[in-house]
Formats: C-alpha cells, structure tokens, sequence
C-alpha cells in the first residue's frame, strides 16, 4: 500500500507542478506522464495477490481495531477498484487531459462550444464508469459514492429540499433591509503586501512550513504528496484582497486537516481523510466559521491595518466585519457569500444529476445554467467564463463533487457548534489570536481518525448526531440577523 | 518505453523538487518514494515480453537505420537491465538515500567519520553490482561502462598518463611567471543583481525558458523530464560571484543540449543524450572554450558593467579577461580553473579504482585525499569539507562518474575546434554576443543526434576522429601563454 501511495504521491507532485512552476511546453507530455501514473497505480492496486492477503487478513481475529479498519477499508477500496479496467483508467486519465486543455482554451475564448466535445467524451466515459460500479437507484449515485461514501441523489434531493426555501427566505429578507457597505475591499492592494499578508496569516492559524509551503498559482489549491508534505497555492489580484485572504484561510483549512493525519498511517486509509466532504467541512470552518467571524477579526483587524494603513484607516472592526460578510448574489461561485454559494452548489448538482441521466445533453449546459441562475438569484449571466466555464471540475471528470461543497459547509456548522460546547475558551481564544485549542480539538476528534469512520459515523462520534442542517441555518440566522438587523 | 520514460520523469522531478522546493519533513518520505519508482521502471523494462519483442525487432530488414538503431541500443539497455534484480535496484535506491542523508551531516559537522559507514555499505552494494554485471580486466570497469560506454581503466590509465604531465610542466610554467590579477572578482555583488545577471545570460545563450526554467539550489545542477522541460539551478553567494556565472553557462550547456534533443523520440534512446562525457562536452565547451574566451566577453563585459558598475568601474575587459582565468591550486573541483580542474578529477578516478578492486578502504579516503591534493598541487586539505566530502557524487552511489568530467573537456576541445573550422562567422558572430551559430551546428552535428553514435563514433563523425588530447592542451597552451605571456 505506501508502494502504490508512492505512486499517487509522484502523481500529486506532477499535478502540483503543473499548476506551479511547469514551463509551457511542458504541458505537451504532462497529462501522458499522470496517466501513466494513475494507470500504474491501479494495475498495482488490483493485484491478485494483495486480494488475497486482504481477504485472509479480514478472517483473522487477532487484529486490533485500527488493524481491522485499515483492513476493511483497503479490501472495500480493492474491490472497487477491481471493477474498472487498467484501459479504462488509462482512457479516462487521457480524456481528463485533453477536457482539460479544451477547458482552458475554451475560457480564453469565452465559448462553452470549444469545450463542448471534449466534455462530452468525457461524460460518455463517465457514463460507461457509471456501468461499471453498478448503482441501485439513480446512475448518479454509483459516482457521488467516489466522492462521498453511501452518498445518494435520494438523500441529497433531501438535504437540498430542506436547505434551499430557508436560503431564499433568508435572502429575500436581507434584501429587503439596508445594505451593508464593502467599498473599502473595492480597492488596490498591493500584490507584494497581499502575499506578506497571506503568508502571516496562514503561520498564525498553525500551518507547519517545515512541512508544507505556499505558491502562487492561478486557481487556490491545496494538495497532499503526505502528511510531512502539503502545499496550498493563493492567487493575487491587486484590487480583489478579499478573494486572497479567505482563499489563504480556506486551503489552510484543507492543509491542517491533512498534516494532522498520522504518519505511521502513511498509504493506509486510517492515514487518508475520511472523505471529501468531511475535507471541505475544514476549510469551511476555518474559512467562514472562524474566519469571517468578529471574534477572529477582533484579533487580526490592527495587524491587518498594519500591513495596508492607507486602505483601512477610516475602517473600523466592525464595519470590517458586517462588509466581508455582504450577502449578495453573484456569478462565480468560490466568490459567493455563505448563503447564495449554496445556491451556485445546488444547480451544478441538478445539472449534472440531469447529464448523467441523459435527460439533459452537454448542448444543453449554458442555457440551462443561465435559466437557473436568474430563477434562483434573479442574476443575468453575461457569457460562459462568468458562467457554465468557471469551474474546473468537470474537466477533471469529477461529476459528483459538487454537493461535497454543501455538505461541508453544513458538516462544519455542526463541528463548530460541537467545539464551541466541549471548549470554554475557544471564543476567548479567538479572540486573542490563539486558533490552537480549536485546532487540537479537531486533531483528536476528526484529523487523527483519517478514515476510521465513514462521514456519518465520524459526525455521530463528534456531535453525537448525524448530518443535520440546523447547526447551518440557525448559525446563518444568527449571524445576518445581527449583521443585517433583520 | 514511453511509460518507462514517463515514470523517469516523475523521479526526475521528485529529485528537482527535493533540492528546490520541498519542505524540509518532506525529506522522510521522498527517498522512499524516489525508491519505488526507480524499482517500478526497472520492473517494467525487465519484462519478458518487451525482451522478445526486441528480439523481434532486432531480427527484421526493412527498419530504416534510425529505427534500427533504437532497436539495437534499447536491446543494449534492456540486457543490462535484466542483469539486475528488482531487489537489488531497490537496496541500491534505499541505501544511496541513506548515504545522501549522512553525507549532508557528515558535511555539517564536518566529519568524514559520519559518512563513512554508510558509504562503506554503498561500496558493498557497488561491488555487488560489479559482479552482477561482470568484467573483463578491471572491476571498476563494469562501473565506468554505466557512464561511458567501453571506457575502461586501462583507456583511462593511457589518457590520464598523456594529460597530467602536460598539465603539471604548464602548471609550474604558470606559478614562476608574473600573476595576474582577480582581486576585482572578491567583492560583495548583491545577491538579487547576481540573479538578474545569472538569467540576463542564461537567455543570451538562447535557453528556452518556455521549455524549461531556472531555480535556486544549495548545490547547481541540471535535471530534464523531457526536451519540454529541462531545468536548471544555481547557487548565489554575496562575495562568489564568479562561481554563480560559470555555474548558469555551464548549466545552460547541459540544458542547450537537452533541449536540443529531438522530441519524437522521446523515451527512445534516439532521444536521449549520448553519453555523460559528451554531455559534459556541452556544459564545458560553453562554460570554458566559450565562456572564458576574449571574444566572448568583448561582448559582455559592457553589459556586466552596468549590472555591477561600482565592482567593475576602474576593470577594462582584458583585465577581467585575465583575472576570470586566473590558474592557482585550490580545493573544490567545482571552482578550480582549466588547468588544475583535472587533477581534481585525477585524484578522484584513482581513489575509486582502488576503492573498487578493494587496494584502498573508506578508512583510507581522507589521508589518501589529502596526501594526493599536497602531492599534485602542493596544498594542504584544511579540513573534510574542503577535501573527501565536496562532491555529492559517491553519496549518490556514482562510482566512475568523474573520469567523464575530464573526457568532457577533452571532448569539447575537440568539438570546439572542429565548429572554428566550419563556421566562418563564429568568432565574429561570438564577438556580437551571437551564439546561435554554434547551437546550429553542435544542435545538427551533436545534440538531435541523441544516441545513435557511442562517444567515439560521434566524435569521429563530428571532427573526422575519436578522442584525442591534442585539441585540449593546444587550446590550454594557446590562451595561457599569451594570458601568462610565457
């Protein structure tokens, strides 16, 4: 298993630098160079050797519980992967490469028509992936399991049902109230300072730069070779501070969940995170929960002024804090405030439901995306970068990642409420600068576990309870009530 | 071959990354992983059924000559490979791991004793793999054949004895002559300036920074994933400039050729480079034959002037001319001028024989080391660092890769000569600080040929015959008397 998590790790590395500090013309060979990778990885992985040394292990009784777990974990991921073919992780790893490139291509051009075809090979192969995992009820299942275990459109329709009416009501409420102003973000930082910036505040909240680092690149990332080696990549734009600072946050979130893994675990699944949504669960805490808190900016608002005296001289904490919390509907989604971002989540997760059933074709994509977004933001989508191009993931072939993003989000709402209980000092800490406390806390009962749990379990174990959207809205209720005096 | 080659590249940019980027706890795991791809492509290239295609092949008439010859030469690589075992690839990639560790502590105290025991288990495994190879006269034979192909001990004795002589009677000519003068070179440049300059020359000599890029490293070196994506390191020091600008030429000659090499036979040896002395032939002829010329500083030197204008305000460029090419005894091969270089390598190349056939133990090194450097050059080895533990070479398990250093220059003395002959316009096109003549032709003659000729037979279809050291010590006799006026 740390043989073929090598192989993942040299894969990792590839893709972090491509998006880094590959050259141009390197391009040319570094899609075939990760396929290679992927489809070794898999060849390995499907040995029938390592089936049958996992199926003995998992008769034997002698085994603790972490052993057993590492031991079931690995026997459910072998069998799934015993399902795809070395070919067609070879073809769907090559198909990503060339959706990829139309991708980006087709953003220089603003024209969803370039990606169009690309696109639609690539959801053919989806389609054929779909065939060979089997699904019980919706095709879209057998791939939101890739990305959340036991994950299925029945429980999502659920949780997105429930969720989006409390949203629009909300929305429509703030809305209606005076207008909180930001025009104090709407000017030039100097990138040079925002980097400076950026650096601090990811060292403040406990990222370990002995083993990790910071780049440049042009979309925020953050990705794992191990727990001794995680990167996290900002993007700097002069006059958009704000999108630098929480995307700095947000991917710290994703890193001290992945350095708090315990490297003794290193290539088994007790050493992985226990899924995606659980992964995005930390970066949105940190992100927005801590992040776009008045506790936390209580503590950093002087420093900040510190680093742009001329931009925040007639601001004060807690006009800061009511204009970085502006709830407004808008056209790219990682832009969003913590209220519309879910309705951005929502119409990817219908459209794509709707490709991979077939009821909607690729053809389809911008007029449906733009139809949806005027019905549940009353926005009128200018072209396709603003629109139906802005993500990436569906150049990856991640079909099913999408409702991660909103179960995170939900997942931290219940975490944070959790420590707040279990912590006394946690707000008084924030307060003062000192995110340790909470930081431990989410060492012992999440980042240590890795995938101990499945996400429910592991929500059960925190919080007693499963995956409930209460945590979410009454924090959102609270929250703008006060920002906006509803 | 293309998947073995991909796989190659990965290594190769886990080991870039290790000496640029990687945070330092990332260190616990890479040599694992550097390991396991070594261990996988060389699993791949043993295989059965790749040797009885090559057979195959190697049997049929209507390849044209090129194809043949990738056959022949991939046969070549495929029989050697099949000699060793998966095991001993991967003890060999553990052990060097653990040899590269105690080397970088050995070098921070300062002791050869902390290295020693890991290199003795090193010199064990090289012995072993001597024996896996097999050799016909002299042990470390089998070794100088994975460097240079049919470079033996006794071509080496025979070329060693011509040239050390030679160098010695110029040496002692040179130190009872008047001395010249390099004081201007001992004096603060900043390091951020020494950068600028080190990239303002790398792209002058016409590296492709589309297909490639340059970093900062403890330790210069260079490294291609694939003729897309060759890179480049440097080392700065405040008060060395010297050593920074010969290190970016003498990288950049490396890159030229990489770069050079034809991309449609990438993973074929047609696509690779010939061989590590006419590699070195590369870095050499521009670092020295071009970089340490008049010519090429008439040119230059203005330009260097206004990087640095207080350093060099009262230097014209004969001075700096003289000055750069100042010949003295010292301590690290890496900065040692034309002449001494080789007996830097000369010490080297007979410790290493004797290490192999077992004359000479690892507890012998440092006297042997330091008795050598008084007898050759009259100094006296202050310490480790500045004797036995410079080069990273044995920590990296390369034994008979030195002797390819001074086969460089003797190559490139070669080449260089031959281009004067060929191309009228070099000298003048040199003088305008253009280049691109001689990329032409060491592009056309050298460097698209991959490794369709050995070194001799490229040698002899470039300059009409096989290696000779004539060319060499007329170049050295040339420029210093007239730089020594002897």
């Amino acid at each position: 298993m740390q043989r073929i998590a090598d192989i993942r790790n040299a894969s990792a590395l590839m893709q972090w630098d491509q998006e880094t500090y590959m050259p141009p013309k390197g391009a040319t060979l570094r899609g075939q160079q990760i396929s290679t990778l992927s489809e070794l990885s898999h060849t390995l992985f499907i040995e029938e050797e390592l089936g049958s040394i996992l199926n003995d292990l998992s008769g034997k009784n002698d085994l603790d519980i972490t052993q057993k777990r590492n031991v079931a974990r690995t026997l459910e991921d072998y069998q799934k992967n015993k399902k795809y073919t070395s070919a067609f992780v070879r073809a769907l790893s090559d198909q990503v490469n060339k959706a990829f490139h139309a991708w980006i291509e087709s953003r220089k051009q603003n024209a969803f028509s370039i990606f169009q075809p690309e696109l639609d090979k690539l959801i053919a192969l989806k389609k054929q992936e779909v065939q060979l995992l089997g699904f019980e009820k919706h095709p879209y299942d057998a791939l939101l399991d890739e990305f959340e275990k036991g994950c299925t459109v029945e429980l999502l329709d659920k949780t997105f049902s429930g969720i989006i009416p409390v949203l629009k009501t909300l929305l429509g409420k703030i809305a209606a109230s005076p207008q909180v102003d930001d025009s104090f973000l709407q000017q030039a930082f100097p990138k040079e300072k925002q980097w400076e910036w950026g650096m601090h505040l990811v060292k403040q909240l406990n990222f370990d730069f002995e083993a990790g680092r910071q780049d440049i690149s042009e979309h925020p990332f953050s990705t794992s070779l191990n727990s001794k080696d995680v990167r996290i990549t900002t993007r700097i734009d002069e006059n958009d501070f704000a999108n630098m600072t929480w995307s700095c946050i947000h991917e710290t979130g994703h890193a001290l969940y992945e350095q708090g893994l315990l490297s003794e675990n290193y290539g088994l699944p007790l050493g992985e995170a226990c899924s995606y949504s659980i992964h995005e669960s930390q970066s949105r805490l940190w992100e927005n929960n801590v992040g776009r808190s008045l506790v936390f900016w209580r503590h950093y608002f002087s420093g900040l002024q510190q680093f742009f005296p001329e931009q925040f001289k007639n601001v004060t904490v807690d006009q800061f804090y009511k204009g970085i919390n502006k709830v407004q509907p808008s056209f790219i989604r990682t832009e969003a405030d913590e209220i519309t971002y879910h309705f951005h989540v929502y119409i990817r997760y219908e459209l794509e439901k709707k490709l991979i059933d077939g009821s909607l074709t690729t053809g389809d994509i911008p007029a449906y995306w733009n139809e949806q977004y005027k019905q549940l933001m009353d926005i009128t989508v200018p072209d396709d970068k603003n629109g139906c191009l802005q993500d990436v993931h569906w150049s990856h072939g991640s079909f099913g990642y999408f409702p991660t993003y909103s179960l995170g989000s939900f997942y931290a709402a219940q975490f944070f409420h959790q420590a707040e209980k279990e912590i006394p000092l946690l707000q008084s800490g924030l307060e003062k600068g000192d995110s340790s406390l909470l930081l431990k806390w989410l060492r012992e009962k999440i980042h240590s576990k890795g995938r101990f749990y499945t996400s429910e379990e592991l929500c059960k174990a925190v919080t007693g309870t499963g995956l409930e959207i209460n945590s979410f809205t009454s924090y959102l209720l609270d929250k703008y009530s006060s920002i906006y005096t509803l």
